[in-house]
């Protein structure tokens, strides 16, 4: 038995997420089915990073064990010949020792928000940036991220439906910065609440347009209330970008 | 009246190409379409580049006269409001003189050729490049890319419907850059030939997996014959990047 790590891009908006549903075609499903064509074996696939519907992923990281003998640029190969949807791509296959998983040994996970930031809304760009029409200051946004950063209860930061058992997580970097007509939002952490980007992105924005102060940020995560925070972001502006081991 | 000019981003693969036609929507007859809701007037839209099926553009530049008194910012905004497709936006509108021609104004096209070169296909980036699975070298790719800047008779790389009077053109620039898992061919004339960059980049493509030799690509040129040239590389990773008066 090998256990197989793969990195796999893929486009958010084709499907319901990365876990397995009943009412949609999810990441998971389709790479499990690609894996089982490949291999006819039955497995299970572990994500590093469980992404909402029409998030997008430029590298998450997974893993599964398979009986077969094989290498890593079959596996590669024959995981993208098998996928009945090419909204997603394996871009490379490793082989692990058997103590690596994808989710538990990960160390640090980072992510990309971008918000185009320009009158005329995306037309090559469309599903994978949120559009903000009325310009940002990337540089108060940057600012007020700051507050953000450290170990904190992040409750205020936390979809109502997040099953993580304490709200508390570490944020090593958030950071701000305007690239033409975009702002790229960039967090790393070693792990996220449920929706925590999105709504930092949500708050930031506020603060981007002069509708927050700063201040209102650091009031906002001291009241360890989902209320207190900006709106959350739109999915298709969420990009996962690298999982560290 | 007013001679307004336009600049327009659009996703090829929504459109039958620039002009308008009988057999599909393209994107001249969106934005006339668009320009009649806002204006109530009948008008033609000249365009800087007619682009193919596929072909997208990041700032295609157009005019249309409009008798209706208006501003810039309206123009835009009033455009992006009655355009019944999101695959084109407009990003500017720019009032000027009566003797600009968007098309014979025009003193340089610029381009770009996106192929992303890596085993596993896009699904990010899919219908945006050009999948080329094969190592390509792009310095060998640049130097015989060289042969084909200057004044030259490009027969070669004409496409057989090609209606331009001449097959001479000077092209002033044509650079071939690696950038992380990409291949960008740039090229910038007054004017092109139909097809000729999509077939400059088949033919450069032969020459990055070491299919041809740079010597061919000067025979190829000197054969002033299609059948010479490499083959036609697909629209979906061409971009009109820029127009210049």
């Amino acid at each position: 038995m090998t256990r197989w790590k793969i990195i796999v891009e893929y486009e958010g908006g084709g499907f319901v997420g990365w876990q397995r549903q009943a009412n949609g075609f999810s990441v998971q499903e389709a790479l499990e089915s690609a894996i089982t064509g490949f291999s006819g074996e039955q497995i299970t696939l572990y994500g590093a990073g469980r992404t909402d519907s029409g998030v997008h992923a430029l590298a998450q990281a997974a893993h599964f064990d398979l009986e077969k003998e094989t290498d890593a640029d079959t596996v590669r190969d024959a995981l993208n010949h098998h996928l009945q949807t090419k909204s997603a791509s394996v871009l490379e296959a490793v082989a692990m020792s058997e103590d690596f998983h994808a989710r538990f040994s990960a160390t640090r996970r980072s992510y990309l928000y971008r918000i185009l930031n320009r009158r005329a809304p995306g037309a090559l760009e469309r599903g994978r940036v949120w559009h903000v029409a009325r310009p940002l200051d990337a540089t108060a946004m940057h600012s007020a991220a700051q507050n953000l950063v450290g170990n904190h209860d992040f409750s205020t930061f936390r979809a109502l439906r997040c099953q993580a058992k304490s709200p508390v997580k570490t944020l090593d970097q958030l950071n701000v910065a305007r690239i033409g007509d975009e702002i790229h939002i960039t967090a790393q952490a070693r792990s996220f609440l449920h929706n925590q980007i999105r709504i930092f992105a949500g708050t930031l924005k506020l603060v981007g347009e002069m509708a927050w102060r700063e201040e209102r940020v650091r009031t906002a995560l001291a009241a360890k209330d989902r209320s207190a925070g900006g709106p959350t972001a739109p999915p298709e502006g969420l990009y996962l970008t690298r999982v560290d081991y």
